[in-house]
């Protein structure tokens, strides 16, 4: 498989320029990714870069807040940029991180992939790898506000003969504290439209993929109310897998953005916080439980703590036996996160 | 290993008329209670739920609120009592929960427990076994008032030929919010004497184990200042170890208490506040991400959710990059938790 296209998004940009209105410099040298302006590393870096910048200037705009910047090295290769808000006047904790890390893949990760089917054959028992990714969970105050969290990520692996293994993962989701009906079908229907460029099973495959996923199997319970899910997606080739990649990354302002507008001033009582505090403390479960991500993060050396748990609230609660009542909202909302349903 | 000890504690004791002072009726039947009064189940369930009526008794008393008892019982055998006070005068969250469970252990609970060194020979491919402890986790809401954990619990299987290997387990550790040198020392003093009776290298030993057992790896912090944990006990035999038990058990309320007394009124600031709120985000790390317990009971079948996260706070915080001054108390207490100390 190809891992040069040419021509592509990039051919008449000019690297040094675009990289200026990013958040801050990529993780890569700008010399770098000029020269390899046709390699997908460099395309998906740049996308990455862009969707962080577009995103968080987007909260920006409504919260009326600033984030707060943070590059960070990895020693044992690559780095990444860490944006963080927290205690804006709409939003509670909003993150958003970009992170390219290369090196050789440990034995663990090396076994976790081979179980997901991967033949890999390394050089000297060496993987190098490349692993790049925006990922992001905004947090809001306002309990009608419901939050969302995307994952859009590239990963590349070489092997013996020199030849590169590569497959595209992400999605994004909606956890909302109450059920809007008008919401999920504005959030759901974005997501559909992107897939539907690319192919038509993308958005029920991915969307069932989501379910299934963002399951807290002690509760019962699937964390939101979904949206979508991919990973090892590498065929039918890779610029084609980029550019559904791309198109996904490109719906994660207007999937949200109008749902926080919309509810910037609905007003709400102190028992609706305390339901989203305690929605926020199954979302933590989620993340500390089950979430593949985090677990890798959490048990990878030189892995940065701070951003892998930046997808935590900036406050949760845990009420023992806490049931809503019988025909509330907050029992509309439990229904549906045990019984997973269609939005559109 | 005589799974029988006569004369013991129970000869003289009215069982039926015992078990009206507890929280509850216990979990096994009082006639089966009293017919087996020799057996070390009946003596260790006896023992529990002396230990939780002592405790929430003391804990009420102080804190002028009641707890609620709630009977539960587990399809697969068994069942259990949790006793939780929330949102109290004094206490945040106070949970003390028994239980006694049974059946057949599964594949994968036998498998770790071979792989914790325990030859297990079944019949036809079943060992019946029989679980049962008490544990207490308790969150005050001043954040002066150090938050305390408790587990007894005692495990039976048999065999092939009917014969029963057992093994205690067990502990209590504190975790303060800030460092105060004369808490720990009561603290510590106190479970050092219930070791002393019964072996010199209880308390050295188990204290060490303790410091390696709440450790959060990915942070590089205990969750507090440790106390005593230990596993597998069951040398030199049966009636020395439950004596140990008996022991500890006895001390939760004087290595507690007095601690809580103390503070009662210590008048604290929001910023102290909020870094207990962080303190209780690490504790929530502990218990979802590395807590052997926890991690059982989320796997098994059958289990009551609401009383393995029980433990989890009321409420928690996440602070992106939260740092705290250098020369502060809060850093003091980073400090500590990062070099596990001698306490006396």
């Amino acid at each position: 498989m190809a891992s040069r296209v040419w021509p592509n998004e990039l051919a008449e940009v000019d690297i040094a320029e675009t990289c200026k209105s990013f958040m801050s410099p990529p993780v890569s040298d700008v010399d770098v990714l000029q020269q390899r302006r046709g390699e997908m590393s460099t395309r998906m870096e740049m996308l990455i870069m862009q969707t962080q910048v577009d995103f968080c200037r987007a909260l920006e705009e409504v919260d009326g807040g600033t984030f707060k910047v943070d590059r960070w090295k990895r020693t044992e290769g690559g780095g990444g940029i860490s944006c963080v808000m927290q205690d804006g006047k709409v939003f509670e904790k909003a993150g958003v991180n970009v992170s390219v890390v290369s090196g050789n893949l440990t034995e663990e990760a090396a076994k976790q992939m081979r179980s997901r089917g991967k033949v890999l054959k390394g050089r000297d028992g060496k993987l190098p790898f490349i692993a790049m990714g925006v990922s992001s969970v905004i947090h809001p105050k306002n309990p009608h506000i419901p939050t969302v969290h995307f994952n859009y990520r590239y990963f590349e692996i070489e092997e013996a003969d020199g030849s590169k293994q590569w497959w595209f993962g992400g999605g994004t989701d909606l956890t909302p504290v109450y059920v809007d009906q008008e919401d999920a079908a504005l959030f759901h229907g974005v997501l559909k439209q992107a897939c539907a460029k690319h192919h038509p099973r993308y958005y029920p495959d991915f969307k069932k993929w989501c379910d299934k996923y963002f399951y807290v199997r002690h509760r019962g319970e699937t964390r939101g109310i979904g949206g979508i899910f991919f990973d090892d997606l590498d065929s039918p080739d890779q610029e084609e897998v980029f550019n559904f990649v791309k198109s996904c990354a490109q719906t994660v302002v207007p999937c949200y953005l109008p749902i926080v507008r919309k509810h910037l001033n609905d007003p709400f009582t102190p028992e609706e916080k305390d339901w989203q505090q305690v929605r926020r403390g199954r979302y933590v479960e989620f993340n500390l439980v089950y979430d593949r991500g985090v677990k890798f993060g959490l048990a990878t050396p030189g892995s940065r703590i701070e951003s892998i748990l930046m997808s935590l609230p900036l406050t949760a609660r845990w009420e023992y036996m806490h049931e809503p009542k019988k025909g509330s909202k907050e029992a509309a909302m439990l229904e549906v996160l045990r019984n997973p349903r269609e939005w559109i």
